[in-house]
């Protein structure tokens, strides 16, 4: 596929499907992240944490995503597939993605605390990754992080 | 719960149904690894790698063990129980299992290709890990690396 320029792709609106999804996260209690699988033909799956709900400490929004687009295109593998998420991935999601042969990482907030790509393990970062996709941050940071800050002021 | 040599827990009776279950898998034409989760009242779940059936990149043995425990008891934690699994946990799974608060990790042969506990992103080494479990490698581990080693050859 072309660089995203030259595709003119609409990730702005990719990510705010990313955070529709997290805002209906909060609202079943969940910890707020949402996150969307694209190609070329546009969304391909859809999905929000619901780690409580499914009593499953895998099920981060991540994970729910990329099972889900993986299910409705019949393959194991998204390669040449891009996934938008508003909170930077933890270590789980990041070699979950990296597995996934995911083309291209757009993530919002940055996560000091729990993040596995810009910090702490630092997935992508060694020679042992088989798969390292494309990475941008910083996109919608300030919505996905202002969605957090919120859900957790309000569980205070 | 107490350590290991106080409750003369029988891990190598535990290690042989992860055994099992990977052979199980090799059977299905799955890459052959084998998990089992268990407690002070024995196997609470066990499960052999699915990617190619499930068509998911991250049906892990050790992912599908953490998600059938979690199942059968109803919570989102495994605190105090204990994973058994022939092979070094890739970076997804060991991460899972810090997530889920796993209390000991035993595996079988390490994987210097894809392992993330004792190289690459080594998950369990970063500040940033919330949850670190007691990790015993080795155990079985030349069973478990065989059982690769013919599935691979038969595979060529």
């Amino acid at each position: 596929m072309p660089p995203l320029q030259e595709r003119n792709m609409p990730f702005h609106s990719y990510m705010d499907i990313a955070l529709a999804e997290a805002h209906a996260a909060a609202a079943r209690g969940e910890v707020p992240v949402g996150a969307v699988i694209a190609g070329a033909d546009g969304v391909i799956a859809q999905a929000g944490n619901r780690t409580r709900e499914l009593n499953d400490p895998t099920a981060h929004a991540e994970m729910l995503v990329i099972r889900a687009a993986c299910a409705a295109l019949g393959q194991e593998r998204l390669t040449g597939y891009d996934l938008y998420v508003t909170l930077e991935p933890c270590p789980m999601c990041a070699a979950a993605i990296s597995n996934a042969r995911i083309a291209r990482l757009y993530y919002g907030a940055g996560d000091p605390k729990s993040g596995g790509v810009a910090q702490g393990p630092r997935v992508f970062a060694h020679p042992q990754c088989h798969h390292r996709p494309e990475v941008y941050d910083g996109i919608a940071a300030q919505a996905a992080e202002q969605l957090l800050i919120d859900f957790f002021v309000a569980r205070r």
